[in-house]
């Protein structure tokens, strides 16, 4: 009899053994964390990441931004300059938006009237500029990793990227890595 | 012995519970739930929200709808005028799309034809007009959240949006809070 | 004594049996699986939708493609004519991009030098071109859903599509349902 109960309850445990491996692997493959790959680079589409990142953050979710293609104009640093360019590279740098303030509009940008009129209108409301965000993103955590493939096809170099705490340079294979483990994955 | 087997059990038992707490956590970490934030404003983008929420709602799944920037565009009733409007407010609520059936396509828009010709071969294809998909939306308890602050850098009015049931102005975090517990979250 | 401990016994049991119930559900809400739904054209969006999805492939996470409305573009087969078509399928047969090698760039496309430069800078990088993005994905088990109402919209016909294992034609519900158990959902 007595026996028999320990067999039972060494059964019961090796059950719970199996569940708490399992509910282990479930609870890593669904972190509190916001996981975005940025492809556009249009002002309202990077204002839009930005704002969601920040609440994000604000609620103690992990945020993860991966970079890549037109959204590296938004990491441009206007006063950075880059040498030993080829000519394709040297025309991407000319054609593309000079960083985070230089933005299009992806409509209604009318020349830049459009982007200019947003930026007011944000003041006005008291909205944080594109700046400030980036600077309590950085200051609440948030991480960025930029595409380094899109960086070698557009000609950009490190050392014209903004100063950013701990910014990455990875592949599509770290978003997805980070996107599968996150509660929340958006494509902008 | 006997006493030996209470404390096994009683061990046991605190482990079962431990899982219990971690498994409901997970189960509202992850609700049959679609979290769209809808930020593009055109007629191919808001369709494409539309047809994925009514099937998903047609499915039991809770959805949940958080429209901003561009997007508010295809909350406007055409026939509603809001009052007290300043300058630029009045030149957005000219320029930008009046109402859902006014939406430019993302291609191919050809000054209108685009549009009219896509409302055309959804008519004669049995597809339901996108009147016909906020009506049924509303039908399935499909929820619209507005971006508060969208809605004020933009200067709309709460007055001159679409009659929908229990339609909530909120914010960012909203749409964050939402998309953290859904099993799919969507930016369009 | 022996009475109450088997049911003490018998009550465990019941409440591990419920919880792995739970578990499994959850395991199966949440499989090692990315979906998207494409619903834009542009090169720079496929190509992107391409190398996410290829690298969560080589990763082997399951990966489950969704093209609808503009993504159609992409599939044409550029040597395949169907017939029987009407005057408003032929007008999109016509304006719409014949197959994944001339699509357009979403930004900067110059009547086509931009997609052009970025062919030439993928070659020189050592990326993959987009027909063997594609080849791989077969390879790799990446399967591909033509949504089926899109088709029917646009005009396009099964016999025009490219060669591609095992290509399926459905329905939005199909989307809503593989990505509800996906770990990763995008849309493109």
């Amino acid at each position: 009899m007595q026996q028999d109960i320990n067999i039972q309850l060494s059964q019961l445990e090796e059950q719970i053994e199996a569940l708490k491996t399992k509910v282990s692997i479930l609870e890593k493959s669904r972190k509190d964390q916001l996981s975005i790959a940025i492809v556009s680079g249009d002002m309202d589409k990077i204002l839009a990441a930005m704002i969601i990142s920040l609440a994000a953050a604000a609620m103690d979710t992990h945020v993860k931004l991966f970079f890549s293609f037109w959204s590296l104009s938004a990491l441009r640093d206007n006063k950075k300059k880059a040498s030993g360019k080829d000519v394709i590279s040297k025309m991407f740098g000319m054609m593309l938006p000079r960083g985070k303030n230089k933005l299009k509009l992806s409509k209604m940008n009318m020349t830049g009237i459009g982007p200019a009129m947003i930026k007011a209108l944000m003041k006005k409301q008291g909205v944080l500029s594109i700046d400030q965000m980036f600077k309590e993103a950085a200051e609440l955590g948030i991480e960025i990793t930029i595409c380094e493939m899109s960086m070698n096809l557009m000609g950009f170099k490190k050392e014209e990227m903004i100063d950013y705490p701990n910014i990455r340079y990875a592949g599509a294979t770290t978003f997805v890595s980070d996107a599968g483990e996150s509660s929340i994955q958006l494509f902008i």
